[in-house]
């Protein structure tokens, strides 16, 4: 690596989050489960396939409209269990506080988690609680961890997008980083932007009961849509062709990403999938994604071709093309 | 609670945490799993037994006299799945650096994790990585999480320690907390004192082989010797008499403990295990500690007696006799 410290963007999800991990963590660690590089691992334990994964929550401020941390602390690793279309079970909750935050908000933390992971289906198993002096934290951080049931015939996993398979997503894009970056600098709206933070397992036991021919699931948080798509390209070596027009963005989230300079195929999103589903079942996919609650507004917005492999090629309302890269820099620190 | 706010003595391991854990979290969360208040939840998916826990690592610094935050943090998850005789299997690590922590630092620290890993045979299998803004954090925290396999006819919990049984030690008190604290202030002593730090699985497993029936395992972190077996007396309803002449401390961390005013009984240990085992199998239990590279100075250090129930009583080598409450207060912050 060229850098000699940490900077922020090492924890941006984009592309030196990227280098840190193919470059420091797996050439440690490495080992087959942590080397697919998905949002879980998968693993055996006396014959069960166990989905696994971890997510730490360091979002500032911790409160914002739609949510707070104990709600995207739980929301965060159910999905990333149900993107492998694992039934998510158990999380573990473990709290690093700041001497000094108010009990009431650690409370309502605490009921936000309790109140998303009955929503979700799973229960908060074990838990574990430091507490650090004055200035050597902010407020509150808390990892969750989950353990998660693969069922029979169901695989999914990045590496398994083909040509000619559609790109879905359930809804509007870039709610949650709008939402907490106009909580952090006190911005409003004339309509609120409101987190899109959802707990998705539901939605992805619907898609499932309809096809189990889905070959990548996947939440576009840190780094939005676009480097999430990178990813799957990447790790598919396939190209991807995104058709702008049909991209559900929400005007006031358009107008908040002008004013700002983002884009918002790089904002955050916490309770969005991304499916790459058979051509011959998206229709049916699609059809059964609308009826849920976290789907309504669910549509095709690309699909993967097998020239350009590794990238990510949006294609404009007005007939122009040009390449989506994976995230450079940081956008919006501290957004989950 | 009485407190409005979060005090260092919430993360103590003593009586706060202990106030935050009942008061807070089990009411909140309320599960049976999570109920039973063991290190670790025995939970069951697809019918498997498995073990589940999770633990986040703040010590203040993070390299020391025997160990570093990353060798602590795969030693602390793993003794937590092995103190209830599982077998540790798979890790989880997440990250949360401070902006400017130097790279060679965490190459350090992950390397330190994959060795342990190696040592206790245990995979570390998914990880994530937060950064944080100068100032929001301090240098580096890391949460592991940790899955483990409960064997068939092993049943060891906080809650089964009886009358008659035996309480074993697997060597010197102190170590952990003495390194960091001597390394956080800059003291040196005649001879080092080296943090204990260990994964204890090995030796869990060669204590189970000759004898599946032991009532409790436990490790004496956070609030020390005193604080764990407060805790074990108070979930069994049972008394425990502590011979204090039986107790394996260093001189060297009596002498740092006369002079900074501390009881080693509540200094943290990060390698050390309490077995409490019925008399007729304590013998053969002590000896086959006694053969393993971390039980060479196990002891019989005391019993569980039917009197005084949920209170420690420590037997003075005058022949005094007085009761050792739970951690109150903070002593050493951040020692894991």
């Amino acid at each position: 690596m060229t850098e000699k410290n940490i900077l922020l963007a090492h924890g941006s999800g984009g592309r030196l989050s990227h280098q840190l991990v193919r470059e420091l963590f797996l050439p440690v660690f490495d080992n087959d489960a942590l080397n697919k590089l998905d949002d879980r691992a998968e693993v055996f334990a006396s014959g069960v396939r166990l989905a696994f994964t971890t997510d730490s929550f360091v979002v500032s401020p911790p409160f914002f409209e739609g949510g707070d941390i104990g709600k995207l602390a739980v929301c965060g690793t159910v999905n990333d269990l149900a993107m492998g279309g694992a039934e998510p079970l158990y999380l573990s909750a473990g709290f690093i506080i700041e001497e000094g935050l108010p009990i009431d908000q650690l409370k309502a933390v605490v009921e936000s988690m309790r109140k998303t992971a009955d929503e979700a289906g799973v229960k908060i198993v074990c838990g574990d609680t430091k507490v650090v002096e004055r200035g050597s934290a902010d407020r509150i951080f808390i990892n969750t961890s989950g353990i998660g049931v693969v069922p029979e015939g169901v695989s999914i996993s990045g590496s398994l997008a083909q040509p000619g398979d559609k790109v879905i997503i359930n809804g509007f894009i870039g709610d949650h980083g709008i939402a907490v970056m106009a909580e952090r600098h006190g911005f409003s709206f004339t309509e609120k932007v409101v987190s899109d933070c959802a707990p998705l397992n539901g939605l992805v036991k619907a898609m499932l009961e309809v096809s189990t021919d889905i070959h990548v699931l996947r939440d576009p948080t840190r780094g939005g849509v676009a480097t999430t798509l990178n990813e799957i390209a990447s790790q598919s070596n396939v190209g991807v062709v995104l058709r702008e027009d049909m991209i559900p963005v929400r005007d006031q989230v358009l107008a908040a990403c002008e004013i700002l300079g983002y884009d918002p195929l790089y904002v955050a999103n916490e309770g969005k999938l991304l499916a790459v589903v058979p051509a011959q079942s998206a229709d049916r996919v699609l059809a059964a994604m609308k009826k849920h609650p976290y789907g309504v507004d669910s549509a095709i917005i690309g699909e993967v071709v097998a020239d350009h492999p590794g990238k990510v090629v949006l294609s404009t309302g007005i007939g122009g093309r040009r390449i989506v890269d994976m995230l450079v820099g940081e956008q919006l620190p501290r957004i989950c």
